[in-house]
């Protein structure tokens, strides 16, 4: 049973996502679809790559993930579909692939991206605002039925990529920048764990707040207390222990987090 | 394998959506389960309406689609399911289907609809408040394994309509209504594309605001601007390039759109 | 076809769910998996409690329930798995799975419960801070694929309890506690309406505000009325037919609802 996944800014409350699936199980009855996020923010296309870029490491080798964050849909902006190692990707040339790519270079992991212009897997009539429905399901499920890339159009080399935040080097550690800001209020930032010297006194400064070394897990504070801790990708996160770190201190993306290393 | 859609008013918070799929499950294992909406606002039958027609005709034929929005549960209104054209709907008689019996019509398709009321296909005990899991689902699950409409109960002719918006003439044009608002703020209205004189200069006004002009797509105005373009269904809708219409205007649901056409 | 459902406090939004489905089809891919609840309020373990409690008698028997709400993620709080009666539960150790281990003993189904140790069925990775991921959801795949319970770890006999909340007796009647506040403002008791005598008159007393008896469902009272039912699970429930008891009321889960009998 192929697998497909679905990322988008669409909403769970006017039935376009609904209407993805009918248009995905019309072409590919046997597809087994998950829901990454449709509560990306409208056309916040580095939050619908977080979420995807997360999430897309767990399912199974082969399956493919669709994902529409499309400001720009209904202009010149190329529909894409990216084969990185063994997952695929499907939509919007926007950036919204960026660190799928980076992954797929930094791995060495093959790969294989087109410019999606073969009309004959699109939906019959193809509007000019919907092309999650009319474009990027159809191609979906044709892929799962087993479509080769290739038949989907021609190879391109230059996908749009967006900057991705990075932690910048200070004299006395990084200034890592907040990436995601979870349900919890939670706070990931851009700094991997393993970058931080073992032995060393650390401390992290946010919003006129300051915390000393890394909790184990937000178990291991006092409820209301302002912990750092190593999140589940293996980056840098300040939490507040039962509580949101995020609405507490007012953090948002963006922010910088000043790490201090002695 | 079987496809069935779900359309309520009952959230994700509570349960109740789970416990629908369970009831589904235990009648026909196999069915694939495609949520079009959960958040409809409570009671608006209308907002509930849409949201399946928009989706419906995307699902392949032989689809089931149970809609519940029921402000009526435990009273005497009447458990439908009626089988229009391809596809089959399952809810309460209390004009949630009106779009769909209206396409049925429009098209010639074959049209046939019960009333339900043969217990043999309800859950053991029928609560006076949860009809989508005591009546609605465990009928759709059967229809799923092939149970004969006519088995239900017996044929009426009589389904609930509401009246749905349309747009009213002018010695200028039409006033048309806004129908629905979408996640992003787009203002869908009941005004098909298709009304509009070719090589005319239209004009559209509300909330003091003017919009001339059709655009192509969101992408092809500035950010910020508000347009107007043909929506995904081929209705005229008004939106901001990567904004909310919806918050900028203060428009709602039922908003009167003038459309001048000189 | 295997079924799971989930419950959990992680939100829609970040894909955190998402990850969970790749996990699970990446062990059991023909895994049918149903949500109950995502947005069960951050490390509220009763909250999460009820709504699995209410949906998980509807599914098949041979479901597979996980369910994370887990404020003590990372520290030595127990991950267990539990088959009761013919439905097997998988989370923390923390009082999430109270109600159906009262509804076993109270039925006298079977009962084994397991302490979750055996890493084999992790992930190869187990971060400290999404269990979820790592163990819950791959222990609830090697389930689903047929892994006898015994194989996880140790049989334990004192799984953690949480109080739950019961209606206290008066001189005239019942002390009710509003258990659960539902999307449409519904305010469910812990009162069966099987403890009411028959033929008494009854009356609810709650903020400041009296009902008179029992209305038979919503529609049997007028659009804006305070009435008291019986709600699906046969427990009294307060609402305000089409409208909001929790809002005009200002109820909340925990507040007291007074039952006087005469």
């Amino acid at each position: 049973m192929p697998i497909i996944t679905l990322t988008t800014d669409f909403g769970l409350k006017n039935g376009f996502v609904g209407t993805l699936k009918g248009v995905i199980w019309s072409i590919c009855p046997a597809a087994q679809i998950a829901d990454i996020s449709h509560d990306i923010a409208p056309q916040d296309i580095l939050e619908g790559a977080f979420a995807l870029w997360r999430a897309y490491p767990f399912f199974p080798a082969g399956s493919i993930h669709m994902a529409v964050v499309d400001p720009g849909v209904g202009t010149r902006r190329r529909p894409v579909a990216a084969r990185l190692g063994s997952h695929t990707f499907v939509g919007p040339d926007n950036g919204l692939f960026t660190p799928m790519l980076e992954d797929a270079e930094k791995n060495g992991w093959p790969m294989e991206v087109v410019h999606i212009t073969n009309g004959k897997y699109f939906l019959k009539n193809v509007s000019h605002t919907f092309h999650g429905r009319d474009i990027f399901a159809p191609v979906t499920a044709h892929l799962a039925n087993g479509v080769p890339l290739a038949e989907l159009g021609p190879r391109i080399t230059d996908p749009v990529r967006l900057p991705m935040p990075q932690p910048e080097k200070t004299t006395t550690g990084w200034h890592a920048h907040i990436t995601v800001v979870d349900i919890f209020g939670n706070l990931t930032t851009d700094l991997l764990a393993a970058a931080l010297p073992d032995n060393a006194q650390i401390t992290f400064h946010l919003h006129g707040r300051e915390v000393c070394g890394l909790a184990a897990s937000y178990g291991h504070g006092q409820p209301g207390e302002l912990v750092a801790l190593v999140d589940s990708e293996n980056y840098i996160e300040i939490a507040i222990v039962n509580g949101s770190a995020a609405r507490v201190l007012g953090a948002k993306v963006g922010d910088i987090v000043k790490v201090v290393v002695i």
